[in-house]
């Protein structure tokens, strides 16, 4: 057989390495375009002048830009099949990425969990996107539920690893250079508030909202290389339990950190992913709103930035002033993002 | 409070400079994207060689992506709290703007006048671009119409600018480099007329239509990073009077400039605005058309190009074979955009 | 008259060269659009890493990328009255395109065909695009039924060109530099079939599908600089028979291409355009599915490469697990285009 059915969840082997297609040189051009999906306006990724004036040798690219590509690479082997994606932990960024770099991504399977009902299993995956040397630049973990081809199925081997439940910001501190905090001019960057400004329990509401339209989830979803058929297959997705093409929810992190700009404009490079869960699905037509929460502050051992951990909620068609969060067991039903990360911030 | 309100009427000052955030480097890649949403044609913008071979040293930005970035970086602090984008004068492109470079914005407010039902004020603004050694590139005048926060807030000082009706073009003729116009190959351009070749009072029909999707305005509207909330949120929107998204004026710009490639292929620069109405609101299914008059021509002094004064029409969902245009008090319901700028054409 | 109100099939004279506006500077922003429109994830194109380690200097633009600004130029010259783009033939890369370079278009008119009711004509052109030095990377011929101004207008010399059926593979050899086929990497490229694992006869499923937005098409589009209005006018097509837009014919050959990736992948470049019919229309809304059969395999006289000879039919709402194909005289209705080509694959 010539095409690629997608593993299912007996195909997956404890320990395995698997080595993804397709490596992938990064450009301005794709810059342009995730600007132009997203609209980011850190000035750090938007500004060459602004990146050399604080020690950057040019602007690197969006966090999460370099994380879409890294990922994309893991779906036609470890996502092809899946159900849902349940979730990340233990992301970390090594250091930053910029234009004309080939990023390509390994991944180890470090965890393996059948459902009680056999027909499905949770694959934990670490993922690792190199650059061409083959050194780091980001590294996850996430777990995902994957069908089983054959419910019958033996799995030899089950674990479930044992993941962090937050990054320890001393082995994120060095993913920057050593920046000139007093260069970083804040007219420019849109914000007066540094580090020492935010205060743990601090909520923020982000204010404004982002439609989102099939051409757009489909241009971005496709510049990064993910096949997921969901996102793209009208056709097919008529027979599904949404009856429609669902959004990837890589595309609500994305549309969730540019709106949390507008509060957090000085939070400019994500420096690691504490845990992440998409709580609800997103469709076109539907307008996505952001909050934002001050979960924890440290100094990272650095005079130049700190690291915010924040707690970043997006919603579906409901603006964010009472800050929709969990509810009993669940969530208010507009929420359908909850991601906890790092963010670097100039002191 | 870490979020960006936006000013509202009392909270400018006549004077002051305002410096915007977010500096930007401009990159092939948004030149690939500004091609891909607008289809421009001028040969000296799409084909570095050709730029080479007049005089370039490679292919200059088109002037309309210069402005719309410029202008994106305005919003936040000027027109936030707009109701109406008013009115455009005394713009002026100094010099060609190539990829690799970094633009920001400065503005000042040059003058301001509450309206009789105190409710909203008239904010005039001179806003400047400047390259990252801080020359200016473009300077233009705008003035819209802004919410007070409070109406009975008292107004110190009030006063209305006086603008040139039309940029005097001498002001406008060194925005070029010296230019080999025997070297502008006339069949590359696409069209074999000159500057010689345009008379005083004619009028073209630019034929084509342009249907504007969605996901086009928008992509265009965040990647000048233009923020105004009535161009992303159909949430919100459905609560105004339009009901829906409005498309981003300097959208129908570049739609009616690319438009009039067909009839004006060889009007490859623009030099200055003189004058710019957004005469109705455009909408996602709307069909664009344009037609334009030569109102002036300009010697500017130079022996390779001359300057011709455009007025640009454009309209929706109504072809320009009539040249629909003012009536009586108002306009055409068709129009919605009358523009009056100044363009470079060879010799 | 300034504007080009296109050619009728009258103006057409046979043996005439038309050199086409608008030259065109390819740069990475286009190859990012490229991604983001069709999904491509061949991993020489891909990624300057793997390209440079089998010999090339660093990823070449996908060869379709540049067949579309190749045949972008000619629309304004030859198809803007055109009925139907009714074939291809002899279509031949020369060598890879890098960003960077420049392409411009000359064509000649190799023949001429009245209809027999006198309404229209077929226009046979040979179209070569070239670099900035005027060297050939692209020639392949089209045929397009063009209406007459005049029915009644005489047509003084006819001719129907010979064309060949097949390219001959020796004259496609040399468009790839030589190849280190053992410093090709599978895994990275997504699959472990080399030239040798394809037997003539074989047919493939491609599997996946894509819908299509309207504005993905236009956006496409104009990144050609194709001015076809058919694409871009929803006012006007309502008249039409269609009564709405009709996608770009190219834009299905780049879907299906991309699609054929999933069975396909090491089939990296396409050498040469044997015959193409566009089949049926497609419009937004829709989405589509491909299926190739392998036709025949040259040895090219090279150890590194070999090449496939590809029959790649698309479908619009149907997937292609039955192999959709040609039914009595014509199609199975789902059937929209019908491509045969050759393309290179590591031995």
């Amino acid at each position: 057989m010539k095409t690629n059915p997608g593993r299912f969840f007996e195909d997956f082997r404890l320990g395995e390495t698997i080595r993804h297609a397709t490596p992938r040189t990064v450009t301005t051009g794709d810059v342009a375009l995730y600007t132009a999906l997203y609209g980011p306006r850190f000035a750090v990724q938007s500004s060459d002048a602004f990146a050399r004036a604080i020690g950057y040798p040019q602007s690197p690219l969006d966090d999460l830009l370099t994380f879409h590509v890294v990922f994309g690479k893991t779906v036609p082997d470890i996502s092809l099949n899946a159900l849902a994606n349940l979730g990340y932990a233990e992301g970390g960024f090594r250091r930053p990425v910029y234009p004309g770099e080939t990023l390509s991504t390994v991944s180890e399977v470090i965890g393996l969990k059948e459902s009680s009902n056999r027909q499905t299993g949770v694959v934990y995956v670490r993922s690792v996107g190199s650059d061409a040397k083959g050194e780091t630049v980001l590294s996850y973990c996430r777990w995902v539920l994957v069908r089983k081809r054959d419910p019958e199925a033996k799995i030899e081997q089950e674990h479930v690893p044992s993941l962090a439940k937050v990054v320890n910001p001393a082995d994120l501190a060095g993913a920057l250079p050593r920046l000139d905090a007093s260069a970083y001019d804040l007219d420019l960057a849109g914000s007066p508030h540094r580090f020492g400004d935010y205060q743990v329990g601090e909520r923020i509401d982000h204010v404004d909202g982002m439609t989102v339209e099939e051409a757009e989830h489909q241009i971005a979803t496709r510049l990064f290389q993910n096949t997921a058929k969901v996102h793209f297959d009208a056709f097919a997705t008529k027979e599904t339990r949404f009856g429609r093409r669902l959004i990837y929810g890589g595309h609500v992190i994305s549309l969730a950190r540019c709106l949390s700009f507008n509060g957090l404009a000085n939070a400019f490079s994500i420096a690691g992913i504490n845990a992440g869960r998409h709580v609800g699905p997103l469709f076109a037509g539907d307008t996505v709103y952001a909050w934002s929460e001050v979960l924890e502050t440290a100094d990272a051992g650095r005079d130049d930035v700190g690291l915010l951990r924040l707690r970043t909620v997006a919603t579906k068609n409901q603006p964010c002033g009472r800050f929709p969060d969990k509810q009993g067991e669940g969530y208010d039903p507009a929420v359908i993002l909850d991601l906890d990360y790092w963010a670097f911030m100039p002191k």
